[in-house]
């Protein structure tokens, strides 16, 4: 088997949903080889028509909330009770050190890793944020063409991915555990007004009056907080992944929330602009990269970042300097 | 008297306190053009061993908080009651369309603009948010080399300012009316995330009670919430600007906090990661602007732009295009 296919290939099985050929397309897209990034980019301008019609949800938590088994569960419950295909995706720029994924231990998701109608593919490992955040776009594009009806993309919950992941979704999904406080500590601030829906897992075994309880404080408390220009107000579920409990109500909050945001335009507004924003981030990424590979640059910015950081010198006055080298 | 001082005259004036010459110093900083662009670094450079040393506290909240009463209140304090010189900027991008600015109206401060101590710059005008910002810090600088104390940077808790104010100050208040709900729907989503202290407004006038009970949801709320890399928990306190009460309460705050940071080195790291984000702010914003100017650029952009935005062409696509004009 040849290492790459043609653009023709890669185009006709994806739109077959060939999932042999939606693995070798992602890896494409991972790649960082220039000619790939030119066949890649032929293979998604074709297949462009064919994506869209996806819903793309976000999920993320830190370890230890339970991710997996959620994801499995909800994951079961949309492949076999609604009958819809299913793509799992992640983001997790940690995994570099590991050499290894979130997801890469298929395990981890038994029972959805082996349904005809689920997908599941790690993170590329290796890269920045930014390459990372890019593949996994392209690979949702790709797992739309291919057919598939819901793509969640999960990310660890204590890192600068959740942006990433915020900007290429329709809702976004932040799991909790119950028991305010220090689980909070692996939170990162700022993730919690990211969140269309909080989820409190592990709703079982002793621990549903607990659960019940951070329910109304968390709710409470999202109340206080601004509405995001969805106009939508943030909802909190509480769930077991173990028996099942609660796992339709958080399927049931997402379908509210689609018809609140198809209704006000809001939707379709919002991928408009989620599209632009990618586009206007590329390029930074693009300037940012090419500025910084400079040779003079990278000569002398490691002494300029001392002086700027011990306030020898000016921000701004270092940045001129740079720029002109 | 000349037009412009020599880059040796506005660095004495500086360092004497003159504040005639200050205000001289942050109109070259605010300037746009190249040549005062020069002289204006040159200053900088000269005070910039003079910088560093007061304390930068942001301050925002949407119209109708409060805002000027509040700033008037304790500001006058800390002035008056603490002997402190106190410089009071701001950031309003928005003030472009009036023309004005939140702080042009100095009959908004009566007591605070007429005293000695006390020093107010209204925002810059006419420019965009990172120009505004950019000039904001330098004018802060400026400041701190002029011996001011304590810097006030307000901001008008709607827009995208805050961030670039949250950049750039030690600690940051957000100014809340009692009542929680409607008045919510100003405050711009994340902001809440920022705020190192919440301030509940106009705590008089027969509002004591239901500000008591909104510093009491907030604060549960707000311990519902993960804490930011400082360790500091977010606190609420209320306030009658009318009255005075309440208003040395946030100022202990503030020392709680300081002594809080100060004692696990966050206060200073804080400060150096600021400049740094500071200096590739600016190579970001110059490496952007230079692309978006370019005309080959410019002609392409906007038809580029619908055909992202519609979906018709990929944004990476997209990018590369324009990348390669």
């Amino acid at each position: 088997m040849a290492r790459r296919l043609t653009a023709e290939q890669y185009t006709k099985g994806l739109l077959a949903g060939d999932r042999l050929v939606l693995s070798r397309a992602i890896t494409l897209v991972e790649s960082t080889l220039a000619t790939d990034h030119a066949l890649a980019q032929q293979v998604l301008g074709a297949v462009l028509p064919r994506t869209g019609r996806s819903v793309r949800i976000g999920i993320t938590g830190v370890p230890g909330v339970g991710k997996s088994t959620f994801i499995e569960a909800l994951g079961m419950y949309v492949v076999e009770q609604l009958g819809l295909r299913l793509a799992v995706l992640a983001i997790d720029p940690t995994s570099q050190r590991s050499g290894g994924s979130i997801l890469g231990d298929k395990t981890r998701m038994q029972h959805l890793s082996a349904h005809a109608n689920a997908y599941i593919r790690p993170s590329p490992a290796g890269r920045s944020l930014g390459g990372v955040a890019r593949a996994t776009r392209e690979a949702l594009l790709l797992c739309e063409a291919a057919g598939y009806d819901v793509i969640f993309v999960e990310t660890v919950g204590v890192g600068q991915s959740e942006t990433a992941v915020h900007g290429m979704v329709d809702f976004f999904l932040l799991l909790m555990l119950a028991g305010a406080g220090d689980e909070l500590q692996g939170v990162k601030r700022g993730i919690m007004e990211m969140a269309d829906a909080v989820v409190i897992t592990k709703a079982d075994s002793g621990n549903e009056l607990a659960a019940k309880r951070a329910r109304r404080e968390y709710q409470g408390a999202l109340h206080l907080f601004p509405l995001g220009s969805s106009g939508w107000a943030p909802v909190v579920r509480t769930c077991s992944a173990l028996t099942g409990e609660g796992v339709p109500g958080v399927w049931e909050e997402l379908q509210r929330y689609l018809e609140h945001a198809r209704g006000n335009g809001y939707f379709e507004r919002r991928r408009q602009e989620q599209n632009l924003q990618w586009l206007h981030h590329s390029i930074r990424e693009a300037l940012e990269e090419r500025f910084y590979a400079r040779p003079a640059v990278q000569q002398q910015l490691g002494a300029i970042r001392e002086q700027v950081m011990r306030g020898e010198k000016s921000a701004f006055a270092a940045a001129d300097e740079l720029l002109d080298l």
